[in-house]
């Protein structure tokens, strides 16, 4: 069979490309910008959606759901968040489309024009703030803990598929609280169950750190972030958690009355994850035959192909699969049997590799005779042959396996790309050949953080949390610094 | 306690708005016609769809993600389509927004107009029909069955909470086939998935019948529908499903290479229902003190709430509770213990009765010394002393119990409010008096219908399907007519 995918090392990007096409996983639409996500690429967002919010649920979140449109007065209402997100907006300005008068086609009607444009969301800060001013007027009605899942836009000028795209869909949390205190512990807790989200679920080491102010969300206190190292050596940000500060409560004017009587402002927390994850997912396993899903994420878990010449080959066949699909079933795994007769058994290994299906049991007159299966494995390409019996057992234990294997790899490749610079030509060197995180002692002041990422092209990921403290110089500047940082190129 | 809601009686779109508002459904925001859905409004639409999603996915669906905007060109494509949807569209112009120069606020920055409008959805065909147009070659790559769950944006002038909104919440399927037999197969299929939905989740019976031509879907060659009765004797139209011929796949130029190598154009179907769902559960069986839910989509099934003056009391009731809790959880039923500090019982009584929770337990010191628990029913408002022992089986029995009496009730309402007019003089007499769905005659004419209708507002809502055929006349123009169908008031 042809080779499919551009390879990872003749070129990163359009090996990316190749694959969330080839696999099936999304496309570009006829809307700049915008994708379609398709079929496979859906189902492994929705098996991302389901744990995700079964997380949020388990600490206390409800979700509900706020308008698509924001007026656009709101978006003024806080000063950096204007300033932020004012500028890459889809603006509703009509309301009426009419057939043009010279019957060629439809035009906007100027005569319904909004009094006050809407903007299309980039984020739902403003409008959830002017919503909880009415939800919150005492103590006993906080915390306020609301997720919901929604699609957002942002007017982005170069797109890539699931990783910058104009529309794309996440989840947004915005919570509001009595204290200060508590507010941080909420930012705190969603870090953890994003980084814990992409280890166990996604196979997928993080750091988890706070950003530098130039990186900040705007409107936010502090941002938190979970930094990947996909397989390019570049960094890609998968996660965010907002510590609002009263910011939000001040500019839309919501208080309560506090235990003591008194009224305060309200504390808030946002935080988001988005189909960037499906991004993150793809680059940080797959390979040159596609993608490498890992199995607690994988829509189908197994494949079952059967190889046969003739039509009476294909009954016997048919009818042990069924039994082990009812075992394998009855263990709670997900499995297709693909006895289509429009394509040949080769066609649909290569297939199913590109998709990313963890395991695959090719079975054969030979097999029936000696009541045995062929297994391969996606994420080591290893093939062998088992017995039919016991055979579900077998393979719930190697799916164990293989989520492990791929988080083992996708950890020690990290550990293998992640550098200390002692001096900024040192950073230099490693940013240009290999890439990688690097872990440097920085002055703590933008203007060194502009001059490293203007030279360099790496930025500052994040201040690693629970990092030991080793006071160092800057690298650059050679003033004090308590701890080193970390520095990617990223996407 | 005061009385929360405007009674039925009173005032029927009155007690409506009340409901929705104060058993924390949903609100309006600022934004004009769109709605909040809150949390606990949320929390029943998601059950309403994780059924529906498995319905869907039973039958051979999957899911995917279409773009949000449609530009205005595809709108045009099919040319009844543009007629019934570009009336009421909301259309972005411009993608970025500036401050203003007088330092108040921000304005659309002009430079920044886009060069072909973008329409927000009100419907996918358009887009989703031009994306089929690649992905469809032969035979081999139809059925093409694919659902979608989004929102999508209609300019409504008059909006209600759920029933009619800007912005609204749903699912929309679009399916491609290859022969018209196949299709036609396919939307009735869905149909019968919704009118299940409705009658074994819901607990709502529903009418299925096509629509007029009057009431067709904009560019189908014939609708379906499901139309419920609510307790004002209104109709409410609950779903559709649309049988499209080849008229999308024309206009999107969208052929397949059949099993005879001949290029045809593909055959189409859509389908949707959406959060007008939620009008309809709550307006078929709720009463004047709020809100009463089906036990299968209530996300609370089993409140608990303790009676207690001293603290000791309290201990040892939540110990008795944890008992009860557990056994419940174990029975796979959705518990809640309120056992806040905050609330009086009677308070508490009062808004679970508002909100519907299904079953509540009391449990006060007399309980726990004759090891008993008083059951409340939300459905007949019944109280109960039962023993302690064996309630979760008595709980388990109960809510099927509910589920069924509020299916009895609303399918008796639906019997006791159809009529069988057989002269205009009485068909106007029910109109005015009871409501309610009236069969009667009609030549089958547009002329006739809107007569009827601009005379008595009633519309009709279908043409039922497995009717027995009863040849009459119709009751304003005395032509001949093969069936009665359904008229009545609808939302």
């Amino acid at each position: 069979m042809a080779k499919v995918l551009t390879s990872r090392e003749e070129n990163y990007a359009q090996w990316y490309n190749d694959l969330v096409i080839k696999a099936d996983l999304a496309e570009n639409s006829s809307v700049r910008g915008c994708m379609v996500i398709k079929p496979h690429g859906y189902a492994i967002w929705e098996k991302m959606q389901a744990v995700l919010d079964s997380m949020f649920k388990e600490t206390g979140h409800s979700n509900a759901y706020f308008p698509l449109f924001i007026p656009k007065s709101f978006l003024s209402k806080e000063a950096d968040h204007v300033e932020g997100f004012a500028k890459e907006c889809a603006v509703v300005t009509h309301y009426r489309l009419k057939n043009r008068a010279d019957g060629k086609g439809i035009e906007v009607d100027e005569t319904a024009k909004l009094e006050e444009e809407l903007i299309i969301r980039p984020t739902s800060e403003t409008i959830i703030w002017n919503t909880y001013k009415n939800w919150i007027q005492s103590y006993r009605d906080l915390p306020l803990l609301i997720n919901q899942w929604a699609n957002v836009v942002r007017w982005e000028m170069r797109t890539r598929l699931f990783l910058r795209t104009t529309e794309f869909l996440w989840q947004e949390g915005h919570t509001a609280h009595e204290t200060r205190e508590e507010a941080i512990e909420e930012t705190m807790k969603i870090l953890n169950i994003y980084a814990e989200f992409a280890k166990s679920w996604m196979a997928m080491p993080v750091i988890q750190g706070t950003k530098t102010e130039n990186e900040r969300f705007a409107g936010a206190i502090e941002t938190y972030s979970i930094e990947a190292l996909m397989q390019d050596g570049k960094a890609l940000q998968s996660g965010t958690s907002h510590f609002l500060g009263q910011n939000f409560a001040k500019a839309f004017d919501v208080t309560f009355l506090n235990k003591h009587g008194k009224l305060e402002h309200v504390w808030a927390t946002s935080w988001g994850v988005s189909t960037r994850l499906m991004g993150a997912l793809i680059m940080a396993h797959s390979d040159d035959r596609g993608l490498v899903l890992p199995p607690k994420l994988a829509p189908i878990q197994v494949v079952i192909v059967p190889i046969y010449k003739k039509t009476e080959e294909l009954t016997q066949i048919n009818e042990k699969v069924e039994t082990i699909r009812k075992k394998l079933i009855a263990e709670g795994i997900s499995v297709k049997y693909d006895n289509r007769d429009t394509h040949k058994p080769g066609w649909k290994f290569a297939d199913y590799e590109l998709k990313g299906v963890p395991v695959r049991l090719a079975v054969g007159p030979r097999d029936i005779e000696n009541n045995s299966v062929e297994l391969a494995r996606r994420d080591t390409l290893e093939k062998k042959i088992y017995p039919m019996d016991g055979i579900e057992q077998i393979i719930k234990d190697l799916l164990h396996e293989i989520q492990n294997n791929i988080y083992r790899k996708a950890l020690d490749f990290q550990t293998r790309n992640t550098f200390a610079a002692d001096s900024y030509d040192e950073f230099k060197e490693i940013v240009k050949t290999s890439g990688g995180f690097i872990l440097a002692h920085w002055d703590g002041t933008s203007e060194t953080e502009e001059k490293i990422n203007k030279e360099t092209k790496a930025t500052i990921r994040c201040i690693p949390l629970n990092q030991q403290s080793e006071p160092g110089k800057c690298m650059v500047t050679g003033k004090p610094s308590s701890q080193r940082v970390i520095f990617a190129k990223a996407y």
